[in-house]
């Protein structure tokens, strides 16, 4: 059970968090900043939030736990700002998408503090976002990667743990390195790859007639492409290293495939997706039992 | 509206067809051919088609429509049994995902009676294949891609492309290699990115930790490398070409995408994004609206 939880962000993550601690009991009061005025009011609406915060100090200083759940782009401003005012109790967590840079930004601005900093990813989205998509069950039955520093205490990582854990989420740690070269190799780089093929596309003279033909294969492998650009230009950035050599690993499998069907070598090809249909269809069978 | 319709290949392709043409009174009765006696059998039991065939000769000399459905590899070896016994009034189409390949093959086998095939590829498929998932209303509303050659009469083409259209497929006409170098873009490179990703990830020590965090974007992304490896091995070699240039395309794209990602070039990675993200908008909204 916490007392005051502050949220930065009371959009999709942000507030579906809110949500899921109130209807779980282990809130007795939400307190939410957003950028915008009309996100901030229709969180209040909604009953996402009890309160808008507006003066940081005052917030914080007494609450119990802080969610980061801005852009991850704007971690770094919201930590400046936070650590001064930080409760000696106050524990803080994140929803970044990448760890390795959020984390390099907590030892520069919470400092001696970094400790009360437990960060965090649930790997949980939808196509839309703002307040008006948040829910109470979004993290229900979602993993959420938990990335503790060695300056955080055991009860303050059980603490945060617990907090994912009420939400419906199936908490698990990884290090921050780990979970970085992880989600370049399947989500990160799956999303590069997608908004290329379709920015490869629009380049063309007959592009009208190209998409005007593409069905149901190119909707499954673009609906990615859709995701905000904003947001995703933010993760390659901020997960540059692994992406960078996870691109590598991939052109050197795309090569091998360009080899194969350059000298039609139809056994090395149907051995590939062989492998490749085997392991896809072992995890689909293991996404449906969970 | 047909006499005798002739389908070799009664699964989800040859099946929805003879399904679609008897739901709209179109064909007077249908024999169907399939390698296993096991389909056949399920074909008849379902209803999809009156009859099976055993002797080729005999069917297809007195056939008004012959549509070949099997599997790309072995359209070449169904023209050498059926070229020799082709009626004089007897017009034959076909399903495969690829055109030039199928053309040449015709070349060959159909010689003199060229002018009797009129290549068709219908952009509709499934998850599922055989006769238990076919359904007449598979071609509703999907695209039927003809591509007359030069030796068909105008009126055979319209016979054909009345077949398709009682099916209820969108006709339209395309060269073969306008065809070929459309699909190659837009579906089998796709296809090919998708098992190579996939198939990248099963050389990796960790991939268990991989796959055990791959979320929806993951999911979205490598559905289509589930597809049937025999088949795109087919269809891969049979495009070789087109799909080579293709590969090499979406190859130097990656490499832009790469060196901007190198010099932490976010304004570039945002520029792709927002391109990619708008058409793919774009055309999600054109294809709610058909």
């Amino acid at each position: 059970m916490f007392g005051k939880v502050v949220v930065f962000g009371v959009g999709l993550i942000g507030g579906s968090f809110a949500l899921a601690l109130k209807a779980a009991g282990e809130a007795a009061e939400i307190v939410g900043f957003g950028r915008r005025i009309g996100s901030l009011t229709q969180a209040l609406e909604l009953g996402i939030v009890d309160r808008a915060g507006f003066n940081v100090g005052q917030e914080v200083s007494n609450a119990d736990l802080v969610l980061i759940a801005t852009p991850v782009g704007k971690t770094a401003e919201i930590m400046a700002r936070i650590a001064p005012c930080l409760g000696r109790r106050t524990l803080v967590t994140d929803a970044g998408s990448t760890k390795g840079n959020v984390i390099a930004a907590a030892r520069v601005h919470f400092a001696a503090r970094l400790g009360q900093f437990v960060p965090a990813h649930p790997i949980a989205g939808a196509e839309n976002s703002g307040a008006l998509a948040a829910r109470a069950d979004l993290y229900r039955h979602k993993q959420i990667v938990l990335t503790p520093l060695p300056e955080n205490r055991p009860e303050d990582i059980a603490r945060v743990r617990s907090a994912w854990a009420c939400c419906g989420g199936l908490v698990r740690e990884l290090t921050a390195a780990e979970h970085d070269r992880i989600f370049a190799a399947v989500s990160h780089l799956p999303h590069l790859l997608s908004f290329a093929l379709v920015h490869e596309l629009t380049r063309r003279d007959n592009r009208e007639l190209l998409f005007g033909f593409a069905a149901s294969g190119f909707r499954d492998f673009t609906r990615i492409a859709a995701s905000h650009p904003e947001m995703w230009r933010d993760i390659c950035l901020a997960n540059r290293t692994a992406l960078l050599d996870e691109l590598d690993h991939y052109r050197s499998e795309l090569d091998e495939l360009r080899e194969a069907l350059q000298r039609g070598d139809g056994t090395s090809l149907q051995a590939t997706f062989d492998i490749a249909r085997n392991a896809r269809r072992e995890w689909a069978a293991g996404q449906a039992n969970e």
